[in-house]
């Protein structure tokens, strides 16, 4: 299983005053992985899935280790890989290394509800979906 | 004719790489006044007005002289003022100034449509709305 | 033991597609509720604390449950507490109550290192950090 | 003269209460655009030029036109053009245009100072800037 990988560029305004990408940063370079992955793994894009489908994966836990700081100039190479598929939730691992010299920056493992934005409530996750996470799911 | 006034704390995050308050940050923070001007002088909230009244003022047209740098630990005062009042829009005024120290750090204007949310349609300033604006605009 | 507090305002801003407040936000709403304590609670301002003593915390781990959505118009009471204080390091507890109706929309724990802010060395804890932290340890 | 130009993806939490691009956010896309022009037009990257070079371009002044909403699952193309290069400043023109109709979203001229990073004091645009600009310029 090869992971899922996403590059994103520590931008000019993600620095915080101690001169590092400011921390709930990252979350954020996390989702722009998550939307990444259904733009080239899903076939709709994540606005589609959100707008069209109605289905919707609202974080409901996360984890996260950081490990080195990253830098105004890093290029962040994120790696997504799924851990669990459940019924109505999933679980992402992510990482996310500076291109520059590998080191990993930040692990988190991420669990997501499954629901139907028209109403927020929860449901099993589609086997479409469930198709395309499996493809990504550690050993 | 007294301006209205917010006090906004620079955090942490504003920061950029240069170790100033990144500049489009000084948007949120207007925004900010603006949100806290529905809150204090019309007597119901911005969320309010938006779902309930369904009336919106999305941004047309901005004009902002960035004179001081903004730091952290600073807290800035927001004037806000009103220098037009059209049949369909209004135009801001806003000064941010450094507590500390006095020194304006952004002068803006900003011009809002005013519309109906539902069809983002361009409509008339509702009278009540034009009221609360008159209070604040300058001779 | 009382819990320290801050209120923080869900911004216009804050919201995602999904109408509810981007989960990456909360930790930014922590942080502030972070920079307050110090603020309010050590004496000295977190500015004063990074730029003059020379003492960051960044965060090494965050957990973190979601347990109910935060909109526009709601303002959060963010409580903390310290739920371990080690000789490098310290975890903090977070609470974000909808102020509207009591709910709990995220408990995080935190853990931060104690760095020097100068080589981002980690070091013990100075003794009237320990202090502060101490007077919100849970039992 | 060809415009530089960069294309940005509207996210999911870049998103406001009332369903489009959060006013603010369209500055930091232009950010994105100035930061990338400097990756792909100057030989060295923005990080380098304030690293390493102590050369900064702070902002000293803004215009914007907003036209049309952008909105979740748009992309954004940004041209860049100058306008102007004075001896200590250059105005920059950017046009945002949707990807998905070519619909003009947003129209900003932003003046930035030059300074010498170290003392934020304003200094003549060195050269090999000046000429990296004049390549750009609107006849």
């Amino acid at each position: 299983m090869t992971p899922f990988t996403a590059d994103v560029k520590v931008r000019f305004g993600d620095i915080d005053h101690a001169g590092i990408v400011y921390y709930p940063r990252f979350f954020h370079y996390l989702h722009i992985a998550f939307e990444e992955f259904f733009d080239r793994e899903f076939g709709r894009t994540y606005p589609e899935v959100l707008d069209e489908e109605h289905v919707g994966f609202p974080v409901v836990h996360t984890e996260a280790d950081y490990r080195a700081p990253a830098r105004y100039g890093d290029v962040l190479r994120i790696e997504l890989t799924c851990t669990r598929i459940g019924a109505r939730s999933v679980t992402l691992r992510y990482r996310a290394r500076r291109s520059v010299d590998g080191v990993e920056c930040v692990e988190a493992k991420v669990t997501t509800a499954c629901v139907d934005l028209r109403t927020f409530a929860s449901q099993d996750v589609p086997p479409r979906y469930r198709e395309m996470f499996s493809r990504f799911l550690e050993p």
